[in-house]
């Protein structure tokens, strides 16, 4: 944790991304991390055994799919996926999302996919 | 943790908060609390003796004055206060800020105030 402690803004951090559905790390406090991501697409069904996860929409709308029900999220809605709970993200167009979770959370969870599981504690190249 | 997780609207959740320095909680993950608070005028010099505080502007502005610096903090815009590091935070006009920070901390730190010690784990009423 650096003693100095520096301003993050997000639109700028955002535009620095490029990929799809590869969290970017931009803060870390209390042994959680602040990610950044953009999805769009259809990511794959998976769950975390032990963490909690939260899913800010900060530009554009993208869903989560439960096995029960699906939940629609707009710009500065955010909801937690409690761990144990399979869930799919979907996005028909492409969406800024801020995440928080425990650090070396994997985005895939208990799934290892070739293509879809991302590196764990990426932070952006500044 | 509920099993069933609700949407959250900010700026829906915003609007039912009247004070000023109460911060409300709106989501809770992994020993952490997200919450909504109101700032506007001066707040007291703190800190935090183990928890580091995020704080991100969704509407408005503010400033977190440190003892060598101030950081001016816009819409969009986070910064992580590390555990130890004395802060605070003042409002020239009201602002509408997210915390992220762990469960039971105490918004004034190690001062009891009088007046500006909130309630902990105060949550909004829905």
């Amino acid at each position: 944790m650096p003693r100095h402690p520096e301003r993050v803004n997000l639109t700028e951090k955002f535009r620095l991304i490029q990929e799809h559905w590869r969290p970017k790390v931009v803060g870390e406090l209390n042994g959680q991390e602040i990610k950044l991501v953009k999805f769009k697409g259809e990511f794959i069904w998976h769950h975390h055994a032990n963490e909690d996860e939260l899913f800010l929409v900060w530009r554009g709308r993208f869903r989560i799919e439960f096995h029960d029900r699906i939940v629609e999220l707009s710009e500065g809605e955010f909801l937690i996926v409690p761990h144990g709970v399979e869930h799919r993200t979907v996005a028909d167009e492409e969406v800024e999302v801020l995440l928080f979770e425990p650090a070396s959370t994997r985005n895939t969870g208990n799934v290892e996919d070739e293509k879809l599981t991302a590196p764990i504690g990426d932070r952006l190249q500044l």
